[in-house]
């Protein structure tokens, strides 16, 4: 990890940062000048200004997203401003470069105020085929989104709400496979009462889960508490339909699903015994998960997944943003519904076939070089739709 | 031309716009993951954190300008709008690169009012080292790049007013040494009262120059005449201090240069024979000159310039901003002054060798792999002093 950290800061200081910008067409003479500028550019103009259309058929506005922060809520750093997040959003940029050939460009803007912030990124709207919403605090990143999605005619997504719901959600598809479950059916237990929380409870729901408890350090979520907070009285009003009482050991008892994002060595392994059988568990608190997965295998998990890369089933978001955006642009979507991004977690989940499945095995590796085209073709085709 | 027009459309299709982003550090093993994205990112991320000022020795910001436009003012095609700009400001970014390495990304704003211009294009400030503004109609550009001057601390540049009237200069002051004329001495008439005529006028004067009339259409430019528009009231104050009288002919008889920016053949060869002896003729309406290069000549013409390149001495900017920005980038200058335009206007003129300056070749090829060196060399020093 030390090695890890020297090196990120030796390789952005000798290469001056991640990403550059290159040419796609030569700059060598007189003529080349002519072309790709005056007087021949004048020529794609006038195309573009008699039918804006044009734009994706002449410009690199097709292929283009920006990855657009205010700097609040990066990583596990918290609100360090929009220079220190910089760096993050260049590595983003060239994860969607190389993980999906969709050139990337970080936009830190010097703002925190959600009403600039729209203002600001619907501005800027002209020059790209799609908006990466990154880091950004909750409340205001839900603001944020769901205004641009409908103000915007170009697809949005807020990576940090969604990405982990949808590799949880194809994390899910395949695990209830091998414990031959029904999603309609399964108990769902999700612990974390924040904006990830949230996100992936809506996303299981809109998916087609039915039962859902959703934890947060006061206990379980119900519609019925006295003292529910403003920002779980939507949730309250899907999730836990029985009403439900208690803390996260009384949560899990008889629930087939745990899936954390709260916080390290929460979950007791001796409470896995309570659960119904074949439990699967995806406890994804980073560093530290919120139950260790070989303390959990020896009480009696099924089949477990963490955030991290040394243990099995990496629930990683880099499996679904890039095909999720390489899917939208290419079918030149508005936007990334539900749907797309339902059909994007069984695009992911299908890129193992049910042969393959083993319960160290549910979710491929970042680097499978299937992912970003099944992905892909999954959200496009789901958007066609 | 028309095959010009033709190969513009056809590349920019083929190749789905002019630029695209790249990655600088590699993404092929799980270890370049955690190098380039988390966990180690968080690491140069932390390190800005603490200071601020390290984003410049972390990220690309040092190499990154903003090519900013609203598409008001786009080559002679007019306000055409943010998507019809796009291609023009991706061919200035791949002009920026393949010129002077610098990584620039065109950015093409959705409004045309001028404070709403100067707040997004203060919030995007933190992601760049330098913002050349494009295409932005008068009089809103003047105010946006003044605001944004003082208000953000990077360089800021507006092309068209002034790099057109660096490389005016850098002709003039070749062309001087050539007629072994002294720029504080001569005469000049600039005609075309726009935004380009007085920026150039503005710029001789900041150089040296004493004596300057203003011309337009309605004749030469004078303090005290009672129908003075309200944008020539400054200029005015410092141009035609004798308060001359008259039209264009009237303005040429005994001047030693001629600049133009207006339109095609309004300037009289005849007219030539009254200026002062070794006459020097900038004529740069585009595409057709305000004198034609031979027949001003033929009619006593000591050097000519133009825009076109298929004349000798073409004025191009080019010549000047690829440079000027590389200088101010490289001396992380918080501005691009007059000072440092003017040296980057010597410095264009010094990269011709004194004895092989004629009369034919007083301004260097753009593709001269001198220009971009001693242009940056030029502004860096001046910016430093």
């Amino acid at each position: 990890m030390a090695d890890v950290k020297k090196e990120a800061l030796k390789i952005s200081q000798e290469k001056g940062g991640k990403l550059e910008i290159k040419s796609k067409v030569p700059v060598q003479s007189r003529e080349d000048l002519a072309i790709a500028y005056t007087p021949g550019v004048a020529e794609v103009s006038s195309t573009i200004a008699k039918n804006e259309n044009a734009v994706y058929d002449y410009t690199s506005k097709k292929n283009m997203v920006a990855v657009v922060t205010d700097g609040s809520a990066v990583l596990g750093l918290g609100n360090i401003g929009p220079e220190a997040a910089l760096p993050v959003m260049e590595g983003k940029a060239i994860l969607f470069k190389e993980f999906a050939g969709i050139d990337a460009i970080p936009i830190c803007l010097d703002t925190q105020d959600t009403e600039e912030i729209i203002s600001h990124i619907k501005a800027l709207a002209p020059t790209f085929g799609g908006i990466n919403l990154e880091d950004i605090a909750a409340p205001r990143c839900f603001e944020i989104e769901s205004r641009l999605k409908e103000e915007l005619d170009i697809p949005v997504f807020h990576d940090d709400q969604h990405g982990t719901a949808i590799v949880v959600l194809a994390a899910l598809f395949n695990a209830l496979k091998l414990t031959k479950k029904d999603l309609s059916e399964v108990e769902i237990v999700v612990n974390g009462g924040g904006a990830a929380g949230i996100a992936i409870t809506k996303k299981l729901l809109a998916a087609g889960a039915k039962d859902v408890l959703l934890v947060d350090k006061t206990g379980i979520i119900s519609s019925d508490a006295s003292d529910l907070a403003e920002r779980h009285r939507e949730i309250a009003q899907v999730t836990n339909l029985s009403h439900k009482k208690g803390d996260l050991h009384e949560a899990l008892k008889g629930a087939d699903v745990f899936i954390g994002v709260s916080a390290p060595n929460v979950l007791d392994p001796e409470w896995i015994q309570d659960m119904n059988e074949k439990p699967i568990l995806f406890p994804m608190a980073n560093p530290t998960p919120e139950v260790m997965p070989d303390a959990a295998k020896e009480h009696g998990a099924f089949i477990t997944g963490t955030g991290r890369s040394d243990f099995s089933n990496q629930i990683n978001n880099v499996l679904a943003f890039p095909g999720i955006f390489r899917g939208a642009l290419d079918s030149r979507s508005s936007d990334i519904t539900d749907e797309m991004q339902i059909a994007a977690a069984k695009g992911i989940a299908a890129v193992i076939p049910e042969d393959e499945l083993s319960a160290d095995y549910i979710i491929p590796d970042v680097f499978h070089p299937d992912v970003v085209d099944i992905v892909a073709k999954s959200v496009s085709d789901s958007a066609t739709k």
